[in-house]
């Protein structure tokens, strides 16, 4: 495995084996000395077109857990501004002998371009409303945290599927898992023919009652380049998960970040059933599996990339 | 001490152990290898919700020297720009188990929200016009570097107060080391009630001579949203500190950045008797002091925090 | 050796030092650990006034790769921004006790003025439409690499001269080397006197056949103020380095970042001829190089800068 473009790049077993390795990394960032020296001297190239502080710092900081050096591209400040072509930026980065690239970018496919043309492993960090894989992967590592298994769950997906980066990949990393997967929003925000991934759709929170997940989009407001709801306040009305439609036994999960009072009323948000704070913290262990998986693997030739009895070897 | 949010949390004794800390970090900046593994493996997040080059690269400076990751996010960028509130930013950052989190914001009071919101320690650097801690103690390093003691001088606070962060943290500190402090500026730029702080308020410069210590403010045009004096021509008639103004056997302060030819003249700003570039060198020496205080202290347990004879240990 | 201010401050025995010292540096990048100690505990200082992928994160890389503290100064969010002047910022940076200062500034002469106000050794990363002289020492590097010497070379420098800050350190660079220099461009974009330097001038392409070596210089769209050619296409159509007009034996070179279609055509940017790539790449260990001779060269005192039998001894 030298790229993660697409969770569909992933198995069920890649699945697990990287998130049993994630659960092997949240020791170390428990430690006084959050530091390990796995990935000492590699170079990840974070190259970001658009402004994401969790992603951006999620992987940074993974990054350096691992001792890797880690170069930040902007698109702010950078020779983008010149207009320079995706394919020169990335031939360009590329002679520096990057490990790794971590790329997000506005357009469907980008990442996908970019692991052609560079000679180093790619992680789509997000590509437009296409996917975003290690998103898919810290969300599995939260529930499989949480409730130990995603066999036989009820995920309900609710909101702005149809501007959602998150919504394709979650949909098949869930149901690869063994879950159930139902999205749910006004037609206007769900694609047509979402159902082919295999998941239900409905258009009403009537029957939310079922589920055992609920996994609240952000609506997209800087996206909405047309009027896809009659006003926020009318969409919330209907999608809004408030403390009256969570039910006590479900959880709580959303991408960040949150608008407050739009997708989620202030009560859920900061009630022990969300666990957004718990996405959050998974996502740096996971991303810290990824390097691991892309990078330790490919320098130490055909390793096994498990762990060892009675604790991990990093370096 | 788990967080540093105004000057107020700390007594004399404390300023000087953290002061004593920091002559002592000093040989470090000396060396030619400028780094010790003191916070080696801490996690400490720099949240600027305002540009800053001085305070955000000081502390950056600070936390790397001592061996700490340091993580920058800035609101350009960020998912500040997605409207998210600081209360979710902060939680969201704290599931990345930051050791410590510094942070500047334009709200007064926002730092100790911070601290109630993260269990990671907190640093103030600077919120509002309210305070900003570490300038104090930076520029009580400098003075005690310079003079050996404050007690008994007499410095002079000149400019404009209203809008400084500095003022209200700095007559502090000066009083509680034992100084006398004076205020002085137009009446529209010296906030009502400040004599409540224990300062006097002048509004001439014709009792300076007076002064041991002349500390000259910054004017803030890019915070002055009325118009507070008729011009700056005016003003640095009457208030700017020149070679006239000044004597010789007084030293001169700046919080920098310096207007040159507004509160200051050229000829003070290059002349020895100004410390401007001392301030800033003690700011990063005082700032490693502060991180060690807040970080070496709490991993240690109730290690007393003083320097052993034969010289420091560090990790 | 303090400071790299211009090309005219080495000779050309200092130019083949540091260029034998970047070749050792290139097995540092094609190991799995791509660190040297070399420079451990230096501070660099990025400070950058002007947008630059290339020059600034290559800088940062190399700096990093001998594993050298860096502190990144861009213009957005620094004090730049309240209008501080340059020799502020440089005197506030210099007591941060920098090694080095890097500097990018728009201004022609702005660095050798901040090489006068920082005791800190400083390296001319480009200053207007002057100098930028470790470009020409890449340039150099990556023409020695594949050709072995520039001696009796042929060099053409193609394009907009006038407002370019490779063209002049490059003639002076490769005349120093042996090889001999001419530039082409409209009447417009070629500076009057420019002959001064050494070079021959032409205004076509007629004789480009002549040439070893193709230097292509940007057009520099967002440096026009003036209307300096009739328009993109009618400059493409001239003096557009294509397929038709670069020979099978001659080598393409470009300082990056390339516009598509106009300075040269998509079929010779990807053609084995065009060692765009193998520039960036030189970038890194050339600037590693220039690092290493400024700052272990002063720490080590006299110490002969020369590498050792049987490999290098970094730290």
């Amino acid at each position: 495995m030298r790229h993660l473009l697409s969770i569909e790049d992933l198995d069920r077993a890649d699945v697990e084996r990287i998130l049993d390795r994630a659960r092997a990394f949240t020791e170390v960032s428990e430690r006084e000395i959050k530091k390990v020296p796995a990935l000492r001297g590699r170079r990840v190239l974070n190259l970001f077109y658009e402004a994401s502080t969790r992603t951006r710092s999620s992987f940074e900081l993974a990054a350096k857990t691992l001792s890797a050096e880690v170069i930040n591209f902007v698109s702010s400040g950078s020779s983008v501004e010149k207009g320079e072509s995706l394919k020169d930026t990335v031939q360009t980065l590329s002679a520096y002998r990057p490990d790794l690239i971590v790329v997000r970018t506005p357009h469907v496919g980008a990442a996908g371009l970019v692991a052609r043309w560079t000679p180093a492993g790619v992680v789509n960090a997000g590509d437009g409303k296409h996917e975003h894989p290690t998103q898919a992967l810290l969300d599995v590592h939260t529930l499989r945290e949480r409730l130990g298994t995603l066999d036989g769950l009820d995920i309900w997906i609710v909101g702005d599927v149809l501007h959602s980066r998150v919504a394709r990949s979650n949909v098949l990393a869930f149901q690869m898992m063994g879950a159930r997967v139902t999205v749910c929003g006004p037609p206007t925000l769900i694609p047509r023919g979402f159902e082919a991934l295999g998941c239900a759709v409905e258009h009403t929170l009537d029957r939310l009652g079922e589920a055992d997940v609920v996994y609240a989009l952000r609506m997209q407001h800087e996206r909405m380049t047309d009027s896809f709801v009659p006003s926020l306040r009318e969409y919330a009305a209907v999608y809004q998960i408030d403390g009256r439609r969570l039910g006590p036994r479900q959880v709580l999960m959303h991408p960040g970040p949150v608008n407050r009072g739009v997708e989620l009323s202030a009560e859920v948000i900061d009630s022990p059933q969300a666990l957004i704070g718990q996405q959050v913290a998974a996502g740096v262990v996971v991303r810290m599996a990824v390097l691991y998986e892309l990078l330790a693997g490919r320098a130490s030739g055909d390793r096994a990339p498990t762990t060892r009895a009675g604790g991990m070897e990093y370096a």
